[in-house]
């Protein structure tokens, strides 16, 4: 991923003229034509542990010409020629738009975006093969990327004029650099010892207010619940240019474990072609950690774990991949059950609204070696 | 509010401590103290058709102290103590904050946050009679506000030196500026004709990256479905300082009239207290409408109306205050029932990808008059 943008759109050109070949090959063969794609069930999904990361195993599945196939294999064609062009124009559709588009495409257009979505996934898993992500297909999430406030200097190109364009991120105030839906073309100049990843806008709000990435020497990140696709991306290129550690700061419940920071680390089961771009291995879990609640004096600030909690608890322990070969994380969710309670990262203010800021944090960053994996 | 932030903060803490008085001054002469708060419930909102929101009536409820207000009334001064020590020391809380900074106050702690914001909003209520809000009073909204590109430069201050800090919108690259949970201390420059208010964050990227605010002199803002607090606060403040007229581009579905426009424009009638702070009465809706299906011929690309599309609908005919004080929106809204479907933002991609940029939106901005009230 150090190659600039340039020649990753030039590599995704190649890619798809080159199975436009084949089919067009096939059918002056007189043959009927094929394009295989990655299977993408659970069954054809793994965690790596060397990686860190969920990915797809070596199944295939071949999407050949059909009298029942030839609607959805003329769409993924259009939807590959749609990709083709929006590299040539330096433009990019949304998953919605992508949809739309197809309006216009007579008997071959989507009903649903349901269908425009699954050839979407099948031309993604094809392209990451060759290492390209949906982002250099030039298919956008609808969801923005979180906020990013600290030392980091971003360094864009304006569209029109091809000027470069510098944001600071340690000058915006109170507000924050909002993360664009594609990270693929930018670079960054950064002095930041780690990057901040955190959970609750409330929180990153704080933290923004009060410079504390001044003083820690890092750079902060709003993932705002679960991070989205572009949250993930730009943190995974953030920390991989700049070989940045990433730690992440979510409320001590199963939730937080294993939806957010799981998400984050070792991406989700049911985008493992996806991972290899948008997981982040090199994360770790700063807190709030059962074992916090006790250290740190919450046991006043908790709530009962719900069913719903549990449940996820309970699956984790025997189903998550991540979690299950992780002995300490499987420790930590045993303790999270038997002590029966949630924290919220904001109970911390149970002991004045900046003792997170003036405690919590330097107490946890002082000890990077004791954070859950 | 064209005064400046510390004169807002001292008259918060006038406020405050003239209720203060109040309770003390009674309990000093052997009288059983009380504190009066506008009643907040919808019989004592109305629409103020010439103010443009829903608006709080003269009702009021008088919180005396009693054997079974005690704690309630202990918890409210306690929170407007802490909202005053906020104050001065430039600080903040979210209301997930504020619910747990109580756990250290013995008897009178919160047990749930819905307690700690029922007694919020009647403070808010309180302040709001005054001019202040509940961002003067220093409780922010734990969700951010969108994103912001254009022709705009916001000044903030550095919490740290006080010195200025200049974010020019115009120089975010394909990021965006992220709006902070409160804007009352910002300050703005700008050459701007408008501000064009977005639903959804792919448009709001696409009009970003092809810089649409540099041809149509404008400021465009990311709302994401229902504008937050913190987003209709920044629009109003900048609708207001600058004169600018506000133009929303959203779905044509009743969830984009009712939900989203006129949350925006008139507010919500049950938080009748804040409208006077969030609410952007000269918002105007650019589209899409029923109309712009037939002009721009979007028919293909409509999805049927869902039930509960239609019961929003007829609901609003019915009951929206807003909606049947303007017969153009009743008139609309009757023809989207007829014509049996919806349509998104995203559809006028059938026609191209720019079709909203080179088409579309120069049309419609070429007739102001037209737009729906």
């Amino acid at each position: 991923m150090k190659e600039d943008g340039s020649e990753q759109d030039r590599r995704t050109i190649e890619l798809i003229e080159s199975i436009a070949s084949q089919v067009r090959g096939a059918i002056e063969s007189g043959l009927l034509p094929a394009i295989r794609t990655p299977t993408r069930s659970l069954e054809n999904v793994s965690y790596n542990k060397k990686a860190g990361y969920l990915e797809l195993g070596k199944k295939e599945q071949v999407r050949a010409l059909t009298v029942n196939t030839a609607r959805a294999f003329a769409q993924t064609l259009r939807l590959m020629a749609a990709s083709r062009a929006m590299v040539a124009s330096n433009d990019f559709a949304t998953k919605r738009e992508a949809y739309y588009i197809s309006k216009n495409w007579g008997d071959c257009r989507f009903d649903e975006q349901a269908e425009s979505d699954a050839i979407m996934d099948d031309i993604e898993a094809i392209a990451s093969l060759h290492g390209l992500s949906r982002e250099n297909l030039r298919f956008y999430p609808e969801s923005h990327g979180g906020s990013v406030a600290g030392r980091l200097v971003i360094v864009d190109k304006s569209a029109a004029t091809g000027e470069t364009i510098e944001i600071d991120c340690a000058r915006l105030g109170v507000g924050a650099y909002s993360i664009p839906r594609s990270a693929e073309h930018l670079a960054f100049r950064t002095d930041a010892r780690f990057i901040l990843a955190i959970e609750t806008g409330g929180m990153f709000q704080r933290l923004n207010n009060h410079r504390f990435w001044e003083r820690a020497q890092c750079i902060i990140v709003e993932m705002g619940g679960v991070p989205t696709r572009a949250t993930r991306r730009f943190i995974r290129l953030l920390s991989d240019r700049h070989d940045l550690p990433v730690y992440c700061f979510v409320d001590c419940d199963p939730y937080g474990f294993t939806n957010i920071y799981r998400t984050l680390k070792a991406g989700s089961g049911n985008a493992a072609h996806v991972n290899r771009f948008l997981c982040v291995p090199r994360a770790q879990f700063l807190g709030v950690t059962p074992q916090d609640i006790i250290d740190f004096g919450l046991e006043d600030a908790t709530h009962p774990l719900t069913p719903v909690d549990i449940k996820r608890a309970k699956d984790a322990l025997r189903n998550d991949p991540f979690i299950v070969a992780h002995p300490r994380w499987v420790a930590a969710i045993k303790q999270l059950l038997d002590m029966g309670v949630r924290a919220e990262q904001q109970a911390l203010a149970k002991w004045g609204l900046n003792y997170v800021i003036d405690e919590y944090l330097p107490r946890k960053l002082s000890e990077v070696s004791g954070f859950l994996p």
